[in-house]
């Protein structure tokens, strides 16, 4: 998928915005959603996306989504360092195929990192889950401030 | 290095803020400066940093800094990909060593992506040459909106 193209409504994630897939939520308000990603890099790893936006990248998103989506980014990546201790994290956002988005819906990642644990591949991870990844998003949760 | 630790003014960046080590620059305004990464893992690669905070790493910042960074960061992808045309891009931001993060003083990296160039290693590149970078610089530069 190229860098310029037209958002696809039926992108997993606009099914998850939509309640037609299951996600395992971490917390959200009106403009932003945090869940946790099926295919984790690590534990606890997390994506956040806007509620409102059509932006598929960085390139096309609204300035107020940028700044709602980085201070959410923020607020997540603390309540993980809280809920989970690890030695550094990581945030890291797609864009296009080449730069390894596989969904085109803008995200950030928020992946935490220990000194003795690999990362695991993008988008090739073994699928997490859903009870495992609901009680990682609890702990994450109860951190939030 | 732990993710909670004293500011270091003697970091590198810090240092490039001071104008006590040369940098490559794209552009900067009061609040941020973009510069070319001297080990870029990609053709490309530019830096945006805070000229003003102390923040180590996004856990830190604050969130008028934060606001500022992802407005600069986006700013200048899309000056990347108009000048340079590359198939995708990554942002990444390391936090801790284990995260990833060799100088700290929070920074993003901007990456351009080809579908048929690997990444290279992030701080195992090798150093780029200031006449190649100064010339990269000034090509995303023209293209700032």
């Amino acid at each position: 998928m190229t860098l310029h193209a037209a958002y696809d409504p039926d992108n997993i994630f606009a099914k998850i915005l939509r309640g037609e897939v299951p996600s395992v939520k971490v917390w959200e308000d009106d403009a932003v959603l945090a869940f946790m990603d099926v295919f984790p890099q690590s534990e606890g790893h997390v994506l956040v996306i806007s509620k409102t936006s059509r932006a598929r990248n960085l390139l096309e998103v609204e300035p107020e989504t940028l700044a709602r989506l980085a201070a959410a980014m923020q607020r997540t990546a603390r309540a993980v360092e809280k809920a989970l201790r690890p030695d550094g994290f990581q945030i890291m956002q797609f864009n296009g195929a080449a730069g390894g988005q596989t969904v085109f819906h803008l995200h950030f990642h928020v992946i935490p990192r220990w000194t003795d644990r690999p990362l695991k591949g993008h988008a090739q991870a073994p699928m997490a889950d859903a009870e495992t990844l609901r009680a990682l998003a609890d702990r994450i949760a109860a951190e939030l401030d």
